[in-house]
């Protein structure tokens, strides 16, 4: 979506919107903790993020990356920088051709300072932003929502005050449709500056650019180097506490929200934030703004829903990718068009391999790889297993290969028999509680908004032996209510019932409207994620031990002999999946 | 569906079939009659009926439309029968494809009897059943499956038994699929007869034909008229009581009971009954042999699904047609395909107008006027129409115009506020009680078979006056789960809401299923329902009364000033439809 639209309808609405700006960070290790960052930031809503472009270097390919991924795997609106400076023709068309493909909407056009040196440099083929405007009008039409940047207390390299807001004026006439501001700490700077673009006729939106303080040191230098304006008060308040780095980043946030109060009040239509890749000071700001509402705790889908166009009227997903929705995105990428109101047939078939995208490759950083190996250890027996499956279940290990996210919230109704099956040899990686109808605004398992009911089946998913998944198949046929399908790596399957018919797990009934089931179990996609699961158990654990290594052997055993076996619960009002276990119910 | 295949499926559940013929009858009372009948009996789920052939009479016709519309409309496998006798190639032809066209399968191929005089009669194309069977495998192929007489007791033309049989074996030969027989009240003559045919070599189906005994006079006339055997022992068993018609009844079902166990003995695979047009003794030999399961209170569908082919994937329906099923089916005849799953916004628009089938024919016969002017009075002003809709609604009166079926019995549950809302002016014509998780097999709310839980969002649908109309969507505005849709014949609308999505009111939550939603309001169905709903109040009621008398007068004010209101109470967990209406909360 073009973010001048949204930022209408955010004036509508007469709230005001945030956004939040990244850069490509330079090792894995950073471009990883970033994409966990971008996934959380994504929750709270913000009206659209910005990647700024790795000027003519390296990096700038990790901005396409970040931008195409951002927007295709978590649900943003993404506004990509480009710069001008030293780029050709061919990379430029190039860069925005690839964001247009993807379902980008959004360019931020900028000069950007000739990189020192960088083997990447090429002579530019654009000299000004203006012309980079005129040139995106021209060749994009408009495919692309152009922001411009602003200069509250002018360019480095404008004249006055007046000549750079004259400039600005021409960007806008070129084409630019919104103007972000520079950083700045001193609020009648951006007063000076509204009144100043509208006295020569620049009428768009002008978005100013934040940045909580986050450390002393950081902020003494980042000042020093731009030039920019530290207001005495500031520099006052900070000079008792700069050696308590804790209280810096109290006062940090404190001041951002004093500043955005009086921005408001000056007409700012919402807050662009210079993140530095950072989320705690930029969310303790919104939250303390009032900013972010319910979007925590509510959510339109049990899922959270992609933004691009054509997954619009995506209503349906099979629950076993719940914990790498990322990976089921890659795999559907393909798809023209999505399952609305009913899962069907036709589907299933057409699912993608994974391809070499950056969030699907084994991380090859050691440090990654260290943290793995202390959190998964060294298993070389079945009880080993079980003890790194509790644990995550408990919320003691952050994640498995399974599952990309801790446990969700909503398992607090169900982790103490989820542990205990997993310590009992059934090694869970998915899993709902029960849930009959639940008001749709419910902390833990609402979904949909305010006003419906909500419904589960309950379900878990979990690897097991032979043994004890033919003891459970015969457990259930005393439960007629409890269906199970179990399936190993190959191909060798069981199930309670012939019946292949797609079974709704989640579902919800709003005021005027059909049911909602965004959540179904079907036999076909189960097969096909069984492929990726038992993958996940080579590529992702065993692969952090040495060739034939005591560990390396195990995992490869269990690989080979386990079953994954999907249970679901149908009896929703008086069921309860977890006496299917021995262990639970003996 | 062919009755053959059919069979085969009855044969493999070890189950007996059971089928129902009748006539056409001669005058438009007798017709109506059929249809409500036609529909009820369809409740028992019979393998087929058949429609005998009014032989080169007037009556054909009305096998012809009567075979279409059982078809079509109530969910039946039809067989119709077509005698050769007087039939011209054209009349032959046109009526096979006229069958065919409406998706029947199955051709009963007699001969027939010359009518002793008929301004109809024309000089027969074919001259016997051989003949016939032969030239319609020959110009239909394997369109139809076909079934032919056999006689028990002999042909009366027929030089012998072993002779008839012997035609019998050519009639197979020529390639028809089972056999119906004639009439008989000695089981040992059943039993010789299939052991002829299984020396001859007649190995397809042979269905015996039951009568139960109904009345004493008319058995011994059609007895003597046919000269079917009647052994002795029924003959000293009615003499008794043969001025009882009561004991008379009684005994014909007992008798036709036992014999049908007796034929299930031989090997029977079913009974052919001949309904005589006639249902209660047929249906108390059934229920007597268990024979009816829970066909009365089961339901796949909150409605009846049709057998016409392309329907068979009908999921959705929406409400306003509930109380008039044929309505909806006949003006949807033209859809190439269902809603399966949705209602969607595609199908509304394509609503047909109804036809002039003759089930939607005003009645001119005086009989039925007579017997709705008894019912329906002669309304003058508001009071007299509220005592005519709360009598329905109590029972006492079996059909209002828009009301095809006396109150359905999950009415019950909420009848007593129907009642008092229909006596303080809203005349209600359809409405469902609020249903929360529900037995899917529960009595009077169930559908779908066991093990599913249903739900219903609580609806009501009646006429008001505008003021009436105005007060309920005042008191809305505090009971936000309920939104309410009213129009008047003008199609000047109200609403609660601007949204116009479709409200599913009615949905099924099974094992191992996505979840089902059959019943579903919608504004734009609604918008089209108005208008066959207003026009029944001059078609069906105020026709009733001659030109400008004071019931045609103030029937016709009400079809002008009126609105139809539409409500739903969103929250089918804690929700209460009836707090809306000041006649009961106020």
């Amino acid at each position: 979506m073009q973010i001048l639209d949204k930022i209408k309808d955010y004036e509508r609405l007469g709230k005001p919107f945030f956004s939040f700006e990244y850069f490509p960070p330079k090792t894995e290790t950073g471009l990883h903790n970033l994409y966990s960052r971008l996934d959380r930031m994504a929750g709270l809503e913000p009206c659209f993020i910005d990647i700024t472009w790795g000027a003519g270097g390296s990096t700038s390919e990790t901005t396409l990356t970040l931008s195409k991924d951002a927007q295709t795997y978590f649900g943003l609106d993404v506004m990509m920088h480009i710069t001008c400076a030293n780029l050709s023709e061919t990379r430029l068309r190039s860069a925005l051709d690839q964001a247009r493909d993807c379902g980008i909407r959004n360019i931020m056009a900028l000069r950007g300072d000739s990189p020192r040196s960088d083997r990447h440099a090429e002579p530019s083929f654009i000299e000004t932003s203006i012309d980079l405007i005129k040139w995106i009008r021209k060749n994009y039409g408009q495919t692309f929502c152009i922001a411009v940047g602003g200069y509250p207390e002018g360019h480095p390299e404008a004249k006055s005050k007046d000549d750079c807001v004259a400039y600005l004026k021409k960007k806008v006439d070129a084409g630019a449709d919104f103007v972000v501001t520079q950083l700045f700490y001193d609020v009648s700077e951006y007063d000076q500056f509204l009144k100043r673009c509208k006295k020569i006729g620049i009428h768009c939106p002008i978005i100013p650019g934040v940045m909580p303080i986050m450390s002393y040191e950081r902020f003494l230098k980042f000042t020093e180097f731009t030039g920019i304006k530290v207001p005495e008060h500031i520099r006052q308040a900070l000079e008792p506490i700069k050696t308590d780095d804790e209280e810096v980043r109290a006062f940090g946030v404190d001041l951002c929200v004093k500043m955005a109060r009086e921005l408001f009040e000056l007409g700012a239509p919402g807050l662009h934030f210079y993140t530095l890749n950072l989320e705690s000071s930029v969310t303790e700001v919104l939250e303390n703004l009032d900013l972010l509402g319910d979007c925590r705790t509510r959510r339109p889908m049990p899922w959270r829903a992609s933004t691009v166009a054509n997954r619009k009227s995506e209503e349906v997903r099979p629950i076993f990718w719940s914990n790498r929705p990322k990976s089921y995105l890659a795999r559907t990428l393909t798809w023209d068009d999505f399952p609305n109101g009913r899962w069907g047939d036709s589907f299933s078939p057409t699912f993608g391999s994974l391809n070499d995208y950056y969030i699907f490759r084994r991380t090859q950083d050691t440090a990654m790889r260290e943290n793995r190996l202390k959190i998964w250890g060294q298993p070389k027996s079945a009880s080993d297993l079980t003890e790194v499956f509790a644990k995550f279940c408990r919320g003691e290990i952050k994640w498995l290969p399974w599952c990309e996210m801790p446990i969700q919230i909503e398992t607090g109704r169900i982790v103490s028999q989820l542990v205990s099956i997993n310590l009992n040899g059934y090694l869970t990686i998915n899993s709902q509680p029960q849930v009959n109808a639940a008001p749709s605004d419910a902390p833990d398992v609402g979904w949909g908004g305010a006003g419906g009911f909500v419904f589960q089946k309950a379900y878990v998913e979990f690897f097991t032996t032979k043994a004890k998944m033919l003891e459970l198949m015969e457990r259930a046929k005393k439960i007629p209510s409890i269906t199970i399908h179990a399936i190993n790596e190959k191909g060798e399957s069981y199930s309670t019932t012939d019946d292949v018919s797609v079974n709704a797990v989640t579902w919800g009934v709003f005021p005027g409207r059909e049911i909602i089931q965004p959540t179904v179990v079907d036999s076909k996609s189960f097969a096909i994620w069984k492929d990726e699961a038992f993958d996940l158990w080579l590529d992702e654990w065993r692969s952090l031990y040495s060739k034939n290594s005591e560990s390396w052997n195990f995992i490869s055993s269990v690989h080979d002999d386990y079953f994954l076996v999907n249970v679901v619960e149908n009896d929703f009002v008086n069921g309860d999946i977890y006496r299917l276990f021995p262990c639970i119910n003996s």
